[in-house]
Formats: structure tokens, sequence, C-alpha cells
């Protein structure tokens, strides 16, 4: 029987995942792959460490170079995290010949040319399912499954944390500090979150779909982003009475040359599946010219459907290197991309919910309607409640399909007034299933 | 550059579907497989009949035998349908050395074993991810993504007729005739409806799905199934008022070494991803022990789903020709099969709603509610609206969990009452979430 050597770099959470799914599963492992995975050696800080999933001693190393120099590893498992030493490690390898399999989003939206470029110049593949939507197939499916259809476009819900958190303010009723304590109770938000709930993360899995769906290499920061931190409960009340839930959306879609991609939060109907996303689950839904929509849901992350994430991929890699051994390089599914910034977002269109604070005094909702009027925003539906005397108004507005750029034109001048408290809350209205849809 | 030859049984929609997918993105697949496919032949009843994709004339055949005779050709690509010729050829396929990939569902749901034996004999794989499912890759899901997982149970909505019928009776408040005509009408539902609403459809899929998760050989007519023919207009509103919706449900689940498998209606949690699976999609629900839950969600059926399917089993069994070209037979999926008949469904237990047809005449209730009391069905909720003076009544009474045979034992007494007007109707609530989850 054929054996496949590899190396891990890194026993934390997922690594420790990743070595006891490969220990449980080499059998079926041996069947689909025809040879067997053989772990050559586990990069660690500490050996003498307690670990709750036990590894064999003579495998544990503090010396890269024992798994990097071994002419017989052939995939390096980067589970470090952070940029460095993982950046170096993982170049090292690629150089070397070596294929990388890697869940580290923050690496790969950081230098991910300076890799993928060393990988196609080495002639090896790096990839990296765990790094998106955790134990979600959603690479491995936009590679294999669609690798045949054209994708036009995609909406994720991909941050647990954010998903966390509006889904116990929808569903418990909480506000927004209080939706943050729970999910930083059960584990499900960092003591600061602030990468979560400012929605980069959903961006840094946005690039990494848009690098696998369109070829298109976009850096993170110059994806147009907004995070969950201001939706209050009021917010999340009012989307219910009105048939929507509040989800954070990462959102994709190509208009011929051009990439759309951004990160808001969004009311999505009741009806949609994405209505049904709830907790820490992530959801990818595709939109492709054969398959039309498909959707592709699971736990967004934790040491068992990462490391599930990490093992497919090593398979995956194993499969190639026999498949392709000495038959030159192997497919290189991004032997096509190209840099993109994504287009400028000011012509897209969404209906709209704006929530205008003001005090309770005549006139206010004649300014705000008039104003929006001369800016051509339609009015589709408007309510307010009635406050107390002299307490403030929260004053709805839902409006009809109307671009960005207007509509951000008709907010500017309305919060101008002195009469406007602060300024207009906006959440856009988005139906999942018609994101980047033929129309 | 190498290539490999394949050649088609059948032109229809689905047929003409694979072929243009296989044309239009030549490029993408020879990338990801290093090599071309070629189609060698393509098997047709009328080579002169005008088709909407242009096949090369010198292509079209009548004879099988140029293209299962052609030792060019390493791929047989099914795609006639129904039971006869398509069972022999594919048996002949296998026997000469070829790998088959097919979306006949009702082939492999009767003479699966029969082919599975000669495939495993011959040393040839037979795939089949347009038989289930349409264009949702949840056989190769199963098969690859989770290959490392072991999977405990799945719940599907796996019959486009019946999830629109159904969907058609909730949102458009149509009665169940209404909506099957309206199925009709749009094309999806045959003339003679049956198969699908009588459940026999949903079945044969749970049945593949059953064999590539479990690894169990299930005779689907042994699987107890139950269609949507009794749903009426009323239990649909009923469900909506008390936080439901109906779907016809595939279950199946593990619980030692006994396997679960039946087709039933179900009311399922608005809340539930289900719940947001509309008109003719299909989603399938897996609990895995690794991964949890994850589903996948898309079209079950049509000319370019299905031909997707086909063509990522295409470009996957000619990787496994390619990386085990010399190598022996390829990794057979199913080498662990067995043959399994579903446990009996007496002792599974769920919550239930209940609808008892009754005259308007005093002591009805009271005997309905001991005769349940007395097999040990506990009520938790009752609701009888009122009736016209002499009108019957349509009594709903939700019950706590009980099992299948305590159930059918109370609902035996009840109807066998000189005051039920016909048999009680039963809908169990299941929450797909739940399904096969470890306690």
């Amino acid at each position: 029987m054929r054996s496949i050597a590899i190396g891990l770099l890194g026993a934390g959470n997922v690594g420790l995942g990743v070595l006891r799914i490969l220990a449980q599963n080499a059998d079926a492992i041996e069947a689909r792959l025809g040879a067997r995975v053989e772990v050559a050696g586990v990069l660690v800080r500490d050996p003498a460490k307690p670990r709750p999933v036990p590894v064999s001693a003579d495998l544990l190393t503090t010396d890269p170079m024992r798994i990097l120099g071994d002419p017989s590893v052939r995939v390096v498992v980067e589970l470090i995290g952070g940029i460095e030493p993982a950046r170096t490690l993982v170049l090292d390898a690629v150089r070397r010949g070596k294929h990388v399999v890697t869940a580290n989003k923050a690496l790969l939206a950081t230098c991910g040319r300076e890799i993928f470029e060393a990988a196609s110049k080495a002639g090896v593949s790096v990839y990296f399912e765990g790094s998106v939507a955790g134990g979600v197939p959603i690479l491995r499916t936009l590679r294999e499954g669609l690798a045949s259809d054209r994708i036009e476009g995609l909406c994720g819900i991909v941050n647990g944390t954010c998903n966390f958190v509006l889904d116990a303010m929808t569903r418990h009723g909480l506000d927004y500090a209080a939706a943050v304590a729970e999910a930083q109770g059960q584990g499900y938000a960092e003591a600061d979150p602030s990468l979560d709930v400012g929605g980069a993360d959903a961006a840094q899995k946005l690039a990494l779909l848009c690098l696998v769906s369109f070829g298109a290499r976009v850096d993170p920061a110059t994806i147009p982003t907004e995070g969950i931190t201001r939706i209050r409960a009021f917010d999340i009340a009012t989307a219910d009475r009105l048939g929507y839930v509040i989800k954070l959306l990462a959102l994709a879609h190509t208009d011929g040359d051009r990439l759309y991609a951004r990160v808001h939060p969004a009311m999505v109907p009741k009806e949609s599946v994405f209505a049904g996303v709830h907790g820490p689950f992530n959801a990818v839904l595709v939109h492709s010219v054969a398959l039309g929509r498909s959707l592709y849901y699971g736990l967004g992350a934790g040491m068992m459907p990462t490391g599930m994430a990490v093992v497919s991929d090593v398979v995956e890699v194993c499969r190639n290197v026999l498949a392709f051994a000495d038959a030159g390089p192997p497919p290189e599914a991004f032997a096509t991309v190209r840099d993109v910034a994504p287009a400028p977002a000011d012509d897209l269109e969404t209906e709209n919910y704006l929530c205008v604070h003001v005090p309770n005094v005549p006139g206010v909702l004649g300014r705000v309607a008039s104003c929006l009027g001369r800016h051509g925003v339609s009015i589709k539906r408007m309510n307010q409640d009635t406050p107390g005397p002299g307490e403030p108004i929260d004053m709805v507005i839902l409006t009809e399909r109307v671009s960005n750029a207007r509509l951000r034109a008709a907010l500017s001048e309305v919060d101008a007034g002195n009469d406007v408290l602060r300024p207009t809350d906006r959440i856009r209205i988005v139906d999942p299933d018609a994101v980047g849809a033929a129309p």
C-alpha cells in the first residue's frame, strides 16, 4: 500500500481535531485514496504540555525543519494561526515543493497574493476550506461541484458571532450589549469582538469566496463593510413586525466585468431560507447559470467542524499528488486569477428601512418626506408610534428601490436638519434569493 | 494532453444539458482533470430528430455497441431512464470494465443490487449524483466532504412535486387538488402524479441516501411511506396558526445496529431552515458526529441542474481513472454495503397533530379524550372552532411525545366509535434540527 506523509504545524484546538479525525477514520481515508496518510511530525511550542487528544511523543517537535526539511513530507498543514511565523513557514514549505492546507483566513487575506504566487511558481496547491464557514464544504463545492458552471453571485452568513448576536436579539429580545455578553459567555465571541461585529472577519471570508468563485483577488480592505454595532432592539422588533429578520450578509455578484462585493446588515424576508439560520450557524447561497440557486449550511467554527474541513482538504490534495505524481504540476484552480477592486456600490439599488430620530414637534415629518422626495427617494410605507408628550420619535420609513448614491445624498440632507436628533439609521432590505441572479 | 473518452446513452433533456455543459466548460474541466473529456458517441433512437442543442452528426448512433464495444470508452453515461433497456446496457457496460454515471433513480432503486454487485466484481464505479435532489451535490458531499465523519441521521425534502404542492397550499391558500393542477400547469407534476404525491419517489431517493450515508442497501418498498394526498387546506391553515409548515420529509437515522427510515408529511417549525425551502427546491439536512448539522439545498430537477450533477460525476470518475489507472481497481465507496431492512417504526416517538372529525353533539370530546388517555396519549393542546348548528367539527388535538404503536392503538379505538365521521388525520410534528442528532 502506498502512503503519503504529511506534517502539521500547530496542535491547538483544530490541530488536535485533525489528528483525531485522521486516526479515527484511517481506514475510510485509505479506501478513498488508495494510500495511507501518515503524520510524519507535529510542530508544537511545548511538547510536554498535556493534550486532550493523545499524540505520540516521537511525532512532536519544536523544530520546523524536521517537517519542512523532510523530503518525504508532501503536504504541510498550517494550523498555527496569525501572520508570523505562519507566513514564513508556509512560504518555505511551498518553495520546497510541498502542498499546503491551512485554515488561516487572516494569513490568506493579508498575504494571499504572496503565498498563491509562490505556490503557482512551485507548482503546488494551497487549500483552505477550513478558513471559510468552518465545516461547511463551500469552497470544495465551488471548486468541484460547480467547476463546470458559471457563478453569478453569492450571499452568505459567514460570521457566526454576528449571527449569534442578531439571533439572540431576535429570539430572546435582548439588546445589542446583552446579546454580545451572551455570545461571550457561550464562547461565540472574543473578549474583544470588534473584528467580528465590525464586519472585518466577514470581509476577509468574502474575499476568499470571491477568489474561488470568480477568480478575483480582492483586498478585503477595499470591500465596503458595515458591522452590526448600530443595530438596536427597536430595529429588530420593527423588522419582525414588518416580516423581516436582520442578518449580517456578505454579498458579491458580477455584472459584466465588474465585481460588486460588500458586507452589511440587511433585513431579509422571514420566508427566506436565511431566516432559518440561527445561532452560530453559517450559510452560503450561490447563484450559478446552470444550477440556479444552491445553498450550503453548517457550523461556522469549532474543533471538529474545522478539523473536518482541513482533513477533507488533506485527502483532496493527496488525491492530486497521486493522480498527477509524475505528470507535471497539479491543476491550479487559480490559474486565471486577476486582481480586482470591487466596483463602487453607488449605483446598487435596494429597498431600505430608515429610522429617523426626531423630536415630537409639528412639521418634522413634512420636512423629512419633502427632503427624500427632492432627492427622488420614494416612500413605500411610513410608521411612527405615538410617543409620550415631549418624547423623541423613531420615525420608520420604508423606501422603494433607490441607489446608494441617491439615498446617501438624501440622508445627508435629512440629517443636516436642526430637528434631527442623531444620524438616521439605514438598513438595506435584501432578498437573498434574488442576489446576483440573472434578471 | 491526455484524453478520456466517454459515451452517452440517451440524448433527451438531461443528455443535451450534459453535452452543452461539457462543450461550454471544456477548458475548465481540462484544467481540473489534466485531461480532456471527449464524447465518443451518443446513442439515440432517431439521429434525424431536430435537437435544441446541436450534436455533431457523426457522434449520433442507434447502435449501442458503437459505444459499449469501443475499448477506448472508459465511462458510459446512462440517461435513457426507466428500467429497460437501461438495465441491460448498464450491466453490459460494467461487465466490459466501463465506469457508469447515471441519473436513473428508478433503475438503481429496482436493480441497484445487481448493478452494484456487477460493478464491484468488474472493479468499476457507478456514480449517480443526478438521481437524488438534482443539482444539489448531496451524494458528493456525503461521499467526500463527510468521508471522514460518521453520519447519524438525515432529513430531506427530496420530492420537488410534493414541495411545490404543499408550498402552493401554504402560500396561496389553494386546496390540494388546485395545487396539484397548478404544479401540473407549471411542469412540476406529471399528468399522473401518483409516484410523487404518494411518496414512492421520495422513498427511492431515501434508499439511495441510505446507501451512501450508512452503507445500507434498503429496498424502497420496505420503507414506511405516506404521501401528501390526505393533506387538506384546513391542516395547512391550522399548522400556520400553530407556528408550523407542512412538508413531505424523508427521514433516516441509525440507533446502534438499527436503521430507521420513513417518508411522511410532517409539521416543521416555521423557524426551521426547512420552512424556507419553497416551490420545487430540495434540501437535505445531515447530522454527523464531527460536523454536527449541515444542509444542502438547491433545485431538485431540470435539464441544467441534473446535467451539472451528471457532469460533476463524469469529472470525478475521470479523475479516478487517471489516479488509479495502473494501480488496481478504484476505491469502492460501497465496499462494506450490507442489506438492511428498516427497523419497525413502532417505537419511534413524536408529537402529533390530530384532526378528529365528529358531529356537533355533546359527549364526543369526552369520549375522544378518555380514549386517548386510556392508551397513555397525553394531550398537549386542544382546539375546536364553534361550528354552525348541526355542522361537523374538526377537533384539533396536539399530543405530547408518544410512540407510533401507542398512538396507532389509540386512534384505532377513537375511529371505531360510532360518532367519528371519518378516520382521524394524523400529522407528525418534527423538528428537522433534532432528527438523528445525538441526544
